[in-house]
């Protein structure tokens, strides 16, 4: 539900902008109860703005705070239109033969020398559950 | 005190990381306890990595959460070189005609229509208290 309009009109524009982007931010409630962002790669896989889904590495500290608290946010900008999309939701750590089979790419030997068993690869699956779209110089908060 | 390494070894690189940046990313914990993220344009006033001052709309979602919770990080990245900074600390929000006036450009009567003292108008004065630091695929922490 969108709190300014309906949310049909923006999934395509939704779309369009994460589309257009290069990189992502991804944002996370460290040990000290702060934020944290930091630059990841695009997704692996995406369905929408609901479920958005990424590998990294199992000792990283967004790993060790997500399953502390799932609470999170992925942005993507749009730096020449100046818009944004945050998306909030919760993240599950995946680390499953299935998962990491499925999200696995060519090339990732490079970084996971075990390969899709390696200790130090996992799955990220990020659930969205409302947003906050910037663009004009307006926000529009949106339920997912 | 870095906890890899030598503080003053790294303090030249996060300059030029950030004077290299054409904007960067403000996070804040909102109503329902989640991190969000928001594109900003470069700070107004900078003391290297410990003082970072914006302006803002004082009617802005972050203004009304840092309000409640003043816990922030404010990251910069180099998308070339594949670098990140992320500084965690607290905002105070100024509404000091002081501030105001020390913070204001030629060209924010454009946003601003009843100029310094516009009650959308505030500044953000983020002070750092810790940071990490990703560089070479490995991410470093460090206290300020």
């Amino acid at each position: 539900m969108m709190h300014n309009g309906g949310t049909m009109d923006y999934i395509e524009k939704f779309e369009e902008l994460i589309n257009g982007s290069d990189c992502c931010f991804i944002s996370y409630i460290d040990q000290f109860s702060y934020p944290v962002t930091k630059a990841m790669l695009m997704p692996r896989e995406r369905d929408g703005v609901k479920t958005i889904i990424f590998s990294t590495n199992t000792s990283s500290n967004k790993v060790k705070s997500f399953r502390k608290n799932p609470r999170a946010s992925i942005y993507f900008m749009d730096r020449i239109g100046y818009r944004g999309l945050c998306l909030s939701g919760h993240i599950a750590v995946d680390e499953t033969p299935e998962m990491r089979k499925r999200i696995w790419r060519n090339g990732d030997e490079l970084y996971y020398k075990s390969g899709i068993m390696d200790p130090d690869y996992c799955v990220l699956i990020f659930t969205a559950e409302r947003g906050r779209y910037y663009s004009n110089f307006q926000s529009v908060d949106f339920d997912l």
